[in-house]
């Protein structure tokens, strides 16, 4: 069952992943970032990435905004997967412990509550000891986009 | 006078200045995302970004975690500034207007409050017509680094 | 002028001192925790209150929930200052420092941003001698209430 | 097992009890908003509260600040769990939907992750027939404290 006491069937699912995987397919930071869609489903998503030595900060950590950009990218395949266009209205994410180049980080989203226009997610990014590195919680927006297919 | 009321004096404005540029220097994510440090003074500082293709989502606007990355690093320079390593504890975002390709985005930087190990920071971004494309709030942790030269 | 631009006018004055005070008048909250509204004005407010012993945690020092409670008011009556009611949608508190029973409490809201539906407010908490005892950030939602007059 | 890892036997869960019960004796607070701690254990907490007609804001609604404090309190004797006196370092509350007079709140706090210093706490506010009235997150901070018998 999904947030709202639906069943999650083999049609819920399969829309959830196709929507994912478009959003995904067209998301070119994501891939600039080098980020892997695992898996996905109605309000959830799993999304993968290997900390490379050009997201390293001034401490030779990754980069708190590449380590949110990887949460905030499962935030947005979770909340997409219901088939409408979300937006992130805004976000809150705690360090717990710094990740370094070479890691592979997972992201894994999960929602947690979700009404007509707004949703509510968490996000978790581990390591591969399955140790945690941040906590991130999201408050996404249904809208109605019409993508531009080539921005300024 | 900063915000712990001491005198900002041609000193600790020079400190400031060469610990924000030491930082930025090393920090090969702010220079992979093309972040430019524009200026940095005792608790603040100012971060400019072009938002390039490779940087947009799947609406085909800058994705949400480059947007954090950039307030992020403001965020960083001003927590730095007074000397002593800080880290990123957590943060919080609230997103205002998307930014789209080709943009010109401004991270300023004001530190709020500062006590012995911890300090609170504000910092907006906004585009070149001065209009916010979103709100950040972080908490910095000094810490007792030692920087890894070569990272694993 | 206000976060849109617009100018403050004596009207649009007076209707956020008025909106305020109804407001203030039907909260039966702020009357029970002592809560006095001071001003008002178009995307601002200032509230304050006694800490009580009866406001004391296991700490003996002000309840957060109290603070919050006080903060939380003040970016009420900032919130509907311009005649449209709206709620909390989510905030985030930051305590910097306690409070103690027979402190006096100021909260200064002011509005950042407010857009069709949504707005951004800014509010500190402060003593007598003007040190922080929190920082608030409170997100409100336009809506459209028909306010129980006697709820079950 | 704790979020640490460690086992929870009858001698950790008894303490919890026992710190909890001691800190929600001596929470004054507590007392006057009609709270009652339902249970506790390494980590966690269960905390209810009815809703009284004096704790209404002006929209007929359970007031934000009460809300918070009810989640509060329950995050409170969670952190507190473990022996170790702990201060709320900040928190972020998403209101999901309104609270009516009359209405009983159950607030369920349980612990994310605990380091040295610092922990992070999940506490959902729900109401009898298990909607969510508020999701909640707070960031636990261990303290030297000599509670003042007497606080001016």
């Amino acid at each position: 069952m999904d947030t709202q006491g639906l069943p999650v069937t083999e049609t819920t699912q399969k829309a959830a992943e196709d929507a994912a995987q478009r959003f995904y397919a067209s998301d070119r930071a994501c891939q600039a970032l080098g980020m892997k869609l695992v898996e996905a489903g109605p309000g959830r998503s799993c999304v993968t990435m290997l900390v490379r030595a050009d997201m390293a900060n001034g401490h030779g950590f990754c980069h708190g905004g590449v380590i949110f950009a990887l949460a905030d990218s499962a935030f947005a395949f979770a909340s997409i997967s219901h088939g409408q266009p979300t937006v992130a209205a805004g976000a809150m994410i705690d360090f717990i412990s710094p990740a370094r180049v070479g890691e592979h980080l997972t992201a894994t989203a999960q929602e947690q509550w979700r009404g007509a226009r707004t949703g509510l997610y968490d996000i978790v990014v581990t390591r591969s000891d399955h140790t945690v590195v941040a906590y991130f919680r999201g408050r996404s927006h249904a809208v109605n986009l019409t993508p531009k297919a080539s921005p300024a």
